[in-house]
C-alpha cells in the first residue's frame, strides 16, 4: 500500500512559512545554489534590497545574490513578526529580519522589513518577489 | 440581446495596473473614503511605509492613511517603472513613485519603491499589502 508523502498534507500557510524560512536559510548559507533552488527562474521575478533600485528578471536577481554572497564572509539572520497569507497558488510573507553580516573589511547589523511573494508550481512554493527595506532604529520618523 | 460589461473583457494585468494607479490617485486625493474603497477590510492586510514598522489589519492601516491625509495639504505622485504580474486571483505591482507633499509646516519630495499586492473579490481588485521604501538619490550605497 502506498503512503502519501507527508508534505502533501501540509497546509498552504505552513508551506509558505517554510518557504520563507528557507529563503533566509539560503541567505545565511551564502550558497548561491541554495538561493537559486528556491526562486522561480523567469523574467518577471523582482527584488528590492535596502538602498538599491528594483531588479527585474532572474538573471539580474541571481547576479545580485551572487555579488552579495561573494562579498560576505558570514551571515546570521534572526526572523520575527512573521505574517503569512495564501490565496490560491500565491502566498506572501511579511517579516522582520535582523541581518548580521561580516565581510573582509566590515561588520554590519541591519534590521529590515520584508515582503516576500511565492507562487506554487508543481507543488513547490518558489520565490517571485523580495522587497526588503531598512527599519529605522527609532520608528518615530516623519509621517511620510 | 444582452451585452457583456466592458470591464469583463479587461485583461487581469490591465485591471491590476488600473487598481495600482487607483491606489496612487487615492493617495493624491487625500480623501480617506477613496482610499478605503480600494482596500480589502480584513485583519490580514499589511502596510509598510518608509521609516515605519509593519502595520497589520485594516483598522491600523486605515488609521495610518487617515493620519497621513490629516497632516498633508497637497500631494502629487508621479509613477514610473511599473511592473505588474497576475497569478489567479492575486496580482502585484512594483513601481517607483515620486511623492511630493506639502503640509502646514513643510514641503517634502521622496522617491519610493513600492510593492503592492491585490486580490480579486467579486471581480474587483482590492489592495491587501503595500510595502514602500525610500530609494536613495544615489543608488550606489552598500551591498547590504
Amino acid at each position: 500500500m502506498s503512503i502519501q508523502p507527508a508534505q502533501m498534507q501540509v497546509a498552504p500557510e505552513a508551506a509558505v512559512r517554510a518557504a520563507n524560512r528557507g529563503f533566509y536559510a539560503a541567505f545565511e548559507s551564502l550558497d548561491i545554489a541554495q538561493m537559486e533552488a528556491l526562486w522561480a527562474h523567469d523574467e518577471a521575478v523582482q527584488c528590492v534590497q535596502p538602498g538599491w533600485d528594483l531588479l527585474v528578471g532572474w538573471e539580474e536577481v541571481r547576479g545580485r545574490w551572487a555579488r552579495i554572497f561573494a562579498n560576505t564572509k558570514r551571515a546570521h539572520i534572526a526572523l520575527s513578526n512573521e505574517w503569512v497569507r495564501v490565496e490560491g497558488d500565491v502566498g506572501w510573507a511579511a517579516c522582520t529580519a535582523r541581518v548580521t553580516t561580516a565581510s573582509d573589511e566590515d561588520f554590519d547589523e541591519v534590521l529590515v522589513q520584508s515582503t516576500n511573494i511565492f507562487i506554487r508550481r508543481d507543488g513547490e512554493w518558489l520565490a517571485v518577489a523580495h522587497h526588503a527595506s531598512a527599519v529605522p532604529t527609532s520608528s518615530n520618523s516623519t509621517v511620510q
